[in-house]
């Protein structure tokens, strides 16, 4: 199931369209026709929207069209079903932007993930409010952006940093605990590219500071929330959730120490299925091949 | 831990007071000077609201105060900390009423966990705004009282109802997938006494349809959330949670489905944490000496 | 994904064979050629093995090919790809035969799922090797069948089993804590048909007394484990795991009451997911398409 | 709970005795006659072994007995339940060798709560019987032995290892997914001292390759177990445990990756109880003051 694993690289197609017979047995056609040797393969069809959603993995290697006429190749398909579709290579990395504050768990979970290999992207630049996590910035010799934000400079810095990802050809940005709420004109510009991590149970605590909601209320267990950022604030298409054990012995200082590495595994979950292509996304909610 | 495995009968006193120094050396040196072997014994000291918390459970066999004058023998030990208490003995089943309307899963689930011994309580009588499950009332021998509820009828249907439970003693009521929504004179006249289970991980979904929400919100995981009934709909103390994962293929049926084994869990275990005297509720919150 | 859900009966093809490309393009192009409208279709590849495994549902109404000419019509397609193939129907329940002992609590879930429609089966019969729960299947009108075994009266007990379950024509057994060893000449008549839950994580503990094992060994998390069983005492595939925490605190009885909501939804689990034709089993191991 | 959270240092006296009637009373008036101020205290019987366990947690400012006469102290007490006994203080940090080799993921894990302030440790020293994590201590500024171990010279290199941490005055050795089996001369010199993670839910698969064993196995869940290291490979005491579903569609790669944040957040979760004092060892088990 990993790329990781593969021995050559792989093409993957992504398609969602309206429900209709015959969508599986074109593109599976199409493939055969063409020697290719399919890796993975996932359909899902969602009978409340008659919505169709595949993904389709295979090997490069010896499959007939050149990558850079697959494009063209599947055109009559793509007409004939009304598809949106993508297509990727397993290795063109994505290019990622880490976003950070102060908390350095998830960053640095992200970045051993990074340096093992697990996490298959080029991380070119970091991005902070703060300057705090700077150094550990240094450590892995990744350059870090510094932008204060305050209420009168929030729509100029974001402009810059907009102009900062393009510059590099950002694909996707992740909030690592990134302690400041997006504007539409963020989100907007990178949609359904955008992760974030919640410190909750989404819908559960919302907003600033969940875990002290979340012991005001007497739970017995925490949340955290990975999904796409939206212009609605943590109301985003959910790719991965998780829930860790707590009782009235925890005070809001142990409910943050065990929401941390849920944090991490929740994030790194999702990271790793965006990575993966394995993630679509239709009217605010995931479709995830897992 | 359990009562189950004990040989003899045991006393339990459960206190809460306002915190300070002494507390537990009084209770055990009581205890001690008495010949109390003691069983279990769990403190806990909410450091927000000043508050200390004690459950202690011991052996009434060889105590040297009779079970009758345990009260007026702690007298002192009362007025010196301003403790609220109350006072159980093993051998003393709860009373409880079920409360059901139409789903099975949880009443069955109840009723074979009573009939195994694992939930010793005894259950005079069970209630119902409907009479789908009186068959399986009938096969396990205990009265079924049908109150249908309209909404004028409610408060008058009520007020049956409570005069029913004071009539036979009732300690406890289980709302065991009961659908109708109880009004502050039931729930006033039985504070921290009514149990339900709501098929959400609260406070996300609260009221009507939470799996429907949930379905719609996308969520990757499904709760369940025991707490007791305050007038306040779903915003009581919670005793115990759960969740289990969920996909996009999920239907909200699927949810519904794969929400039985988890509701079933966690009321039982909710049920039987309140049967063996392990809960104690302060500001809205529980503690569960576990 | 559940076929409650569904209005109208749907057929489900079942395929395992050797991988190699263009099966899916086939089996699709066959269900489109004859109008057959896909419920539901999941395929995985074994790359170890270079097994290929497909589950496809599809609605009978309006399908081109009557339910008993689809084995003809598929004929051409088992041959070209050396298919091992089952076709099952909706609407055609599969006959199941609960074996217990004494512990009630799988016993009463299975039977309050059934009743309330999750468990699309028929149970035609209860086989017990003691009489604690005869009064149990009385309640919900299943004939009980008492078949007390010795060692010297196993084989013949068995063989009495064995006839009477192919005389009711018995698909599946299901051993809702059964606490008999069976004999090979049993597990070889129902190959991949015998579901049992075992409490424990398995191979963590197999044989007997596992809550005992694992308390002596201090463990922190209880586990639960349903599979199809095989000659080889708890080593066949396994269909479902769980696990519930404990602590130092828990006793051995403690463990056991933990572990049976545990046991109950992971069996039951298990059932709906074999009674939904959702499992293949190769090389000891399944493929589930949950 | 958190030692984090408190305002001023804390003693914490950690006791196994017989269990008898009176140590509660006889510890909490000593407690109390001192001007002991309770911040914790937990307290656990073994009713099968007859052992009494407590942890007591006060605030160190305005207790009358100075911190190096609270031994002499408390002898009378000593003498009379015959406990065993230890005391520690909250602001002296407990000091620890990472062992590592080439996984990185709990390295920076550990590295980062350790910066963080959440694990309250010292960390002089790293040893590693290969190079790769060499540049990674580095970065963090922390002095790396390099001991390569052969068959040969495996007695030699250990004896240098356990100068070396003698040497540091090391408390605490953390194998963070160090490869290599100690011997019986190194565990008996830091006995219930040193803390390993094992990437299975022990004892199901001890010793090499566990991931690659439960992919064999065909298992639904896989595990990570923490546990003091004795002579017996994978024997030692539990701490702690946890578990993440898996499906037939997943890789011993796929294990391998979901394995990680298990891995970490397991070993964190026993790391962080040792260092605040929170595990008793007795008969091979742990008591967990969770």
């Amino acid at each position: 199931m990993s790329a990781l694993s593969s021995d050559s690289p792989s093409a993957i197609l992504s398609i969602s369209c309206p429900d209709q017979p015959g969508i599986v047995a074109a593109v599976s056609d199409f493939l055969f026709q063409n020697n290719g040797n399919i890796v993975d393969v996932d359909q899902h069809v969602d009978k409340e929207f008659g919505v169709f959603f595949m993904r389709v993995e295979w090997e490069i290697g010896g499959f007939a069209v050149p990558r850079d006429e697959i494009a063209s190749a599947i055109a009559s398909l793509v007409e004939r079903f009304s598809m949106n579709w993508s297509l990727y290579f397993s290795d063109v990395k994505v290019r990622v932007a880490l976003f950070v504050t102060k908390d350095n768990h998830c960053f640095y979970d992200l970045l051993s993930r990074h340096e093992s290999g697990e996490l298959a992207m080029d991380i070119p630049l970091i991005v902070s409010n703060r300057e705090d996590l700077k150094p550990v910035a240094e450590r892995f010799g990744i350059p870090f952006h510094h932008f204060p934000i305050t209420k009168e400079s929030k729509a100029s810095q974001e402009a810059a940093e907009i102009s900062l990802l393009n510059e590099h050809d950002i694909d996707l940005v992740i909030l690592a605990r990134y302690m400041q709420i997006l504007s539409p004109q963020m989100t907007g510009a990178f949609p359904n590219r955008i992760i974030n991590i919640h410190h909750s149970f989404l819908p559960a605590f919302p907003g600033a500071r969940p875990y002290h909601s979340a012991h005001k209320r007497g739970v017995k267990l925490v949340g955290a929330t990975s999904h796409y950022v939206t212009e609605d604030l943590d109301e985003g298409p959910i790719i991965a959730q998780g829930v860790t054990p707590v009782s009235h012995k925890d005070t809001v200082h142990d409910f943050v120490r065990k929401g941390r590495a849920l944090e991490q595994s929740v994030l790194s979950r999702a990271v790793w299925l965006h990575l993966n292509r394995r993630t679509l996304v239709h009217e605010n909610r995931t479709v995830v091949f897992g």
